[in-house]
């Protein structure tokens, strides 16, 4: 097999604040044979997650992204050319390709997948950030029937998913979005009880009068000023899951951390706790069995937000961080197998 | 029996900055007889604990102290009368007595005391300080064998017991206070493997070199800086044992909360938690029990600081606040009954 030609998006520079079209950088590079116990993959799906903004910081979970690196990121392939690594062409894996075409990887660093209704529910609701949902939501925050859950980001890849969650498991879900629309959404397609925006000026009295018993379980995506809001209206024994820091990612000057820590978590009794999905592997056939159950069912919807080209993935994130997208944003680099 | 005297500490104002001595004033009331079901009670041994500074900023897990009441405080306190409570005279009971040398309560909220050894040891190691540091390090901390725990306010009341707890646990401790003497006292009486001072200017060093193999379990008395500081040096599924944030009572100027939160709690997939021992009632016999035994073998040593005289009291918070104190500081109103 000949090298092949490979579209690659590059990180051209690390952003010192905000992420623009000009950190990145198209290239057509090239791929070569898989060596002995390697895969040739093709991307079919990239997902974009804010995770990959935080990856340009330094070393998190993972080794940072460098510039002039292909950019990272989690992708849906189809194995197109193997060399002895067990896992045959046209099989469709979960795997870090990166934003190309083309990637060779080792086959104990790709995860067959065993396809279920639609490929792009792998990337979305049976995939990380579902996954994610589940498990934050399930492990961590342990909601009762009748509890109050509070999530934020809530019209996000995993945000929408934790509400739906927490509504199948009897608990009373408020949603919090930077936009009317995002919150309309949220309260007529997925049944959400309430929803605030947290663009409000009175954001913790709005919050405050949709949460009237209170807040038990906070499943926090953003970090900051919201996080900092809620923490005085949780309940004794309250859980806060913390997912992630959206809104830290994408600036060169964090916020402090949220006035009501340690104070609140004494008084209160919380319990603050960050979990990361890759360390629950093991659990990952049973979740994904589960969430597949309700999808079927039609108690969970898919939301997702599929983006057209590999070239459109720079803008796509930038736009993710500003809150743009509408559930699972998907870049779509090539047709799906038949 | 006719009114006696009783010789009260009344908060007169709250503070609004630093607590000084004029915030109190001393008088001298009445105690009148016990009505049904209650007792009349003569203080002992009053605690004074950083949380009585807490208290007085606005309701927390109680009521608010107000200016012009009689002081609140945790006491040891002998039955001198009762009025068909169930409680004989000459008993022993934990108490809210207050600041004061007599009060009447309810006999429901009174706890009779089986004094082994020392009636001090109940108002410290086997009393709400060591209680707390029992349940916190234990049931949340919970710190495995050869694993590393911080503590800070590691020479006071809860402090000092954590730290030997930790050790007898099989746990490597490393301690934080503001002074050398104490270090230098937690090292060689206490074995605490190592000690730090955080008025260094090079804390964050000092601690690291001093956890060569990071952080397991922080159990945290202090919160502002100090707390900000740990967290980075915190392993992956470290727990912080959220206790107090002594720190930050005695001022008007709260600091920030910890940059940290939430980015490092994801990152780290840390745990913080907080507590309030009075929730845990049910478990205290067993715990005190234990706590006991550790005192009897020697391994767990006694370290108290008790003041002479219920005038004292003032001076006794003022400075526990300001960190004078080694070990459980008390005010002995009283001697201990023969």
């Amino acid at each position: 097999m000949p090298s092949r030609p490979n579209r690659q998006i590059l990180l051209a520079a690390r952003p010192e604040g905000r992420l623009e079209e000009r950190h990145f950088r198209s290239t057509v590079g090239t791929v070569g044979d898989p060596g002995p116990g390697q895969l040739l993959c093709r991307t079919i799906l990239l997902s974009i997650d804010p995770a990959n903004r935080a990856w340009m910081h330094g070393p998190t979970y993972r080794d940072q992204v460098e510039a002039g690196q292909v950019m990272s990121g989690f992708t849906l392939a189809e194995v197109v050319g193997q060399n002895g690594a067990g896992i045959p062409n046209g099989a469709i894996v979960a795997c870090e390709a990166g934003w190309q075409e083309y990637a060779v990887l080792r086959a104990d660093r790709v995860r067959p997948i065993e396809v279920r209704g639609m490929l792009t529910h792998h990337a979305s609701v049976l995939g990380v950030t579902g996954l994610t949902a589940y498990f934050g939501l399930l492990s961590i925050g342990r909601p009762t029937k009748g509890e109050t859950v509070v999530v934020s980001a809530a019209a996000g890849a995993t945000g929408n998913v934790v509400g739906q969650l927490a509504r199948i498991h009897g608990a009373r879900v408020v949603g919090i979005t930077g936009s009317d629309d995002k919150n309309r959404l949220l309260e007529r397609d997925l049944a959400f009880d309430a929803t605030v925006n947290h663009r409000s000026a009175t954001l913790r009295k709005d919050l405050a009068a949709r949460c009237p018993r209170g807040i038990d379980v906070y499943f926090d995506n953003v970090g900051g000023r919201v996080l900092e809001t809620v923490l005085p209206l949780m309940n004794l024994h309250g859980r806060v899951v913390c997912c992630g820091a959206v809104s830290q990612y994408d600036t060169a000057n964090p916020a402090p951390g949220p006035g009501g820590v340690p104070g609140l978590l004494v008084v209160k009794r919380l319990r603050m706790e960050g979990f990361i999905v890759l360390d629950l592997v093991a659990e990952w056939p049973e979740a994904e069995a589960k969430l597949a159950a309700w999808v079927a069912s039609g108690e969970l919807k898919v939301l997702e937000d599929v983006v057209d080209g590999l070239d459109a993935a720079p803008a796509a994130l930038i736009g993710l961080l500003a809150g743009d997208n509408v559930g699972k944003r998907l870049v779509r680099v090539a047709a799906d197998p038949k």
